[in-house]
């Protein structure tokens, strides 16, 4: 059998990139779990990237720090109230939103890549279940790929990389059942916006309301810890 | 008159990068001053930045901290030497180059200029003078901001964006008398990719050579400390 290859999987230790690394286990490749330690509230969230890390048995796992806190402008990193049982399908891009993330964090995943020697990076974006991202859309992620052929010396000898977002058509149930069938246990997973001190969800975010609306509507528990749910 | 809309500026405090900023001031911004400590080797840089951004009165320099070190892979951020003396216009990619660098680089600058309410971000880059870089040439300044209009809430509200490559298609020498024009002191400026510890450059690696040539040609005596030229 022929070694697998490296792919880059960026690794919040939610439920939506936890599914994408098992996918990309499942597609052969030897996933390098990229994490963020970015000042975010939820800093629990680094602790369950390192839990499925272990689990899934990457073959490394990288923690890069950044500080957008000296950019201010979002709950997730200022001292501004994350929304709670707010309307899911209302309109425009939530609070939560962090200015340019996603770009931050490919741009790190395509340095990886390149150093590496992946051409493969996934990402656990999804259009459908959107709570409004802009930097989630399949017409973003085709941006970001174009730009990154014409970026790197790999793009430059031809080796372009591939974006990959296997999750991007699929909704929540399908995610949860698709992480099911590979094994995922997502009791080790925290999708909350603001839990508390021992990791607990608080139930009420948008994250946790979507997150426990498919655990209910498969009819399985979520083995999360919830404050209330 | 109104008052100046921000702009964010990359810089390094290099030659290139202080014009910038000069030409930025020029166009009636006010500028804010964004650097990178990523573990080069050359920290010297750092310094170089703060006197610019203090001598150049920006409205605000900030210093965000990458950790490149944990990917490896370039001269400048792990423990390989600078090649000196070498055929500046010999083939291929040089070992200095660092992956991603500028998408790393100006995936920060999105942000911040998203946070701050700014439109327009400026980058020192050159395609003339240029050393082997694919992330200095204008396909892939397109490309970015190709994406970076998808990327954010600024973007899909309509306000785009713009990358300014002011040195784009200008020679050192040209980027040279037009920073003289512009009163930068080019003293205050570190070019070299491997000063000594009190930050005299060496005058041997490709950006000392390219420079010091620049200024020989001008007729003008480089004011900055040289080891030997």
């Amino acid at each position: 059998m022929a070694t697998p290859e490296p792919a880059i999987v960026l690794l919040s230790g939610g439920l939506d990139s936890t599914t994408t690394l098992a996918i990309a286990k499942a597609d052969g490749f030897a996933p390098i779990a990229l994490s963020f330690e970015y000042g975010q509230r939820h800093a629990v969230e680094l602790d369950g990237a390192r839990r499925v890390a272990t689990a899934l048995g990457v073959a490394e796992h990288i923690v890069v720090a950044l500080d957008l806190r000296a950019f201010g402008g979002s709950a997730l990193t200022a001292d501004i109230a994350v929304p709670k049982d707010r309307d899911l399908h209302g309109a425009g891009i939530p609070i939560t939103y962090v200015p340019a993330r996603n770009t931050i964090f490919l741009a790190h995943a395509l340095a990886l890549a390149e150093v590496r020697g992946g051409r493969d990076i996934y990402i656990g974006v999804n259009a459908v279940d959107y709570s409004g991202y802009p930097d989630c859309r399949p017409e973003y992620i085709a941006a970001f790929e174009r730009m990154a052929a014409l970026a790197t010396r790999a793009g430059v000898e031809g080796h372009h990389v591939r974006i990959r977002t296997p999750l991007m058509s699929l909704t929540k149930v399908e995610i949860i059942r698709r992480g099911l069938a590979l094994g995922v246990d997502y009791g080790l997973t925290r999708s909350c916006y603001d839990p508390d001190a021992v990791g607990r969800a608080c139930g009420h975010c948008d994250s946790c309301r979507l997150r426990l609306a498919a655990f209910r509507e498969l009819g399985v528990t979520d083995p999360a810890p919830y404050i209330e749910r």
